[in-house]
């Protein structure tokens, strides 16, 4: 195994334990639980999921490892060529019981493509992590997004406006009138070595924007998890939750390329929420807090 | 307006008021509410929802009457060829609150394509209904069948096997090992004009199946509705809504048509059920009432 793979695995797995310490930690309660699971074509996974915790009440943080050929599948829908490749990645989403903790989504990974020799073709990295509140709380989206401005400084200034932007261009509804998912966050694909850009460059970043999670998310979740809610504001966040549902059935290109290559089903719906609600147009009241959200959803705002 | 047209109209509107009014009986008391819509690129439909009534948990009884130009996009998509096109039909999804009483989902259409002269190129008929239940109560799934059957038999005694199998075959989640959303019933489609077959012919076989739906579901709802269930029944009733919610957002190809070319988005997505729960691998006990149910999707029975 090549130097890059084996510091990349270990990056996704210390990451994958650090980041369920800490949010078992925030839970008090619930622990996650680890199904290891094997993929017939090459490789296999972790998917740890947390459920009914104080905090928690589904979430899931996997990571996996995987390889095999290039299928004619692959070329047309991927579009990538080559002999055969490797993908490793975490990726998590994690569904708080209270409306005023935000739901958050991360995923970090690295491709790699390899011609018939075996020798390396082609290699990318992906990753972003994006923040889904049912409530808009400034003072939370300044500091999410702050986060990882900081984080992203470190490599380059230019990739916090970049990454923001692609975020808020991918997770959309487009079906709604372009609404979003959420405020968004960051989000970048296919960044290659080159120019000044080694392979250290982009496993740094994803270091640091990995790692950032903790400071980004948790003291969040340690500020609103005790906020005071009711039948009202949980009604919003399982209408918004279908929201959720809607991009990652319609829009996710993850989603959709597992369902139809028939990846381990249920690792790739651990995303959606526990419980949703749908409603024949359900209409926010005008400058009600829930209309202040949905209006953030469809103009996103430079929070930094 | 063609005669053709014109009846087609007439029945689809007709089968509308008649399904909403024993609907409306059923339930004894929710009303259905309209929503007139247009469409900016031509025609329209009347949307009407139940919602929260003693039996009835959510459910919609649409019409619509579109057309217009032929889309390079509806060229690919719908693989279609000419100049302009007409649709029409019925669509229903009803969702009761009681899981001892199924979800039903029914649709009736007729398709014209003209050339540029604006005669008549291709027309179609489709249509179906097809039951959700959440337990197996054989006698009904007999029932409901044996109500098809019937109708269709009407029309030609071959009609009732071979949709029964194209239902069995498409309302199938192949995301979790060829599931099926339900028990089935009748589904078929790109039905012509042809041999023995007058137009006539395929708009009496719509009219029987469309009036069947009196009497293959109303019978089931009178006779479960009042059947004591308890949250175990209503949380496995969520679970497979999830189901429902899964085939409808990936692979029901109505619903993705419509999401992808800005139709009216609340009208096609009032299908999706009122609550739903998705949980991490969530398995029913071997043998269990609820198992039952589930290996009748995984492996489709010959019911009459």
């Amino acid at each position: 195994m090549t130097n890059t793979k084996q510091i990349w695995i270990n990056f996704v797995q210390q990451l994958q334990d650090a980041i369920c310490a800490a949010l078992e930690q925030c839970d008090g309660k619930a622990t996650f639980k680890e199904d290891k699971w094997e993929r017939p074509e090459g490789g296999g996974g972790k998917t740890r999921v947390i459920a009914n915790g104080n905090v928690f009440e589904k979430g899931g943080v996997n990571t996996s490892i995987v390889f095999g050929e290039v299928t004619p599948l692959m070329r047309q829908q991927l579009k990538i060529d080559g002999h055969s490749w490797f993908a490793c990645g975490l990726s998590l989403v994690i569904h708080p019981i209270n409306p005023f903790v935000p739901t958050v989504h991360c995923n970090y990974r690295m491709f790699e493509l390899y011609n018939e020799a075996g020798e390396v073709m082609d290699r990318w990295f992906g990753g972003g992590t994006d923040l889904t509140p049912y409530y808009l709380i400034d003072e939370d989206a300044i500091h999410f997004h702050q986060t990882y401005k900081d984080a992203c400084d470190k490599s380059d200034p230019s990739f916090f406006p970049s990454f923001k932007k692609h975020c808020d261009d991918y997770f959309v509804n487009t079906h709604r009138g372009n609404e979003r998912r959420g405020i968004g966050g960051i989000f970048y694909d296919y960044q290659r070595v080159g120019d000044n850009k080694p392979v250290e460059f982009w496993i740094n970043l994803a270091k640091d924007c990995g790692y950032a999670f903790m400071d980004a998310y948790v003291p969040i979740v340690e500020k609103r998890k005790h906020t005071p809610y009711n039948d009202a504001h949980k009604h919003w966040q399982e209408i918004r939750r279908g929201r959720y549902v809607e991009f990652n059935l319609v829009h996710d290109r993850g989603t959709i390329f597992g369902l139809k290559t028939n990846g381990r089903i249920e690792s790739i719906l651990m995303s959606l929420p526990p419980t949703v609600r749908f409603e024949y147009n359900y209409q926010p009241i005008a400058g009600s807090e829930e209309d202040k959200l949905l209006q953030a959803c469809l103009q996103p705002k430079e929070w930094v």
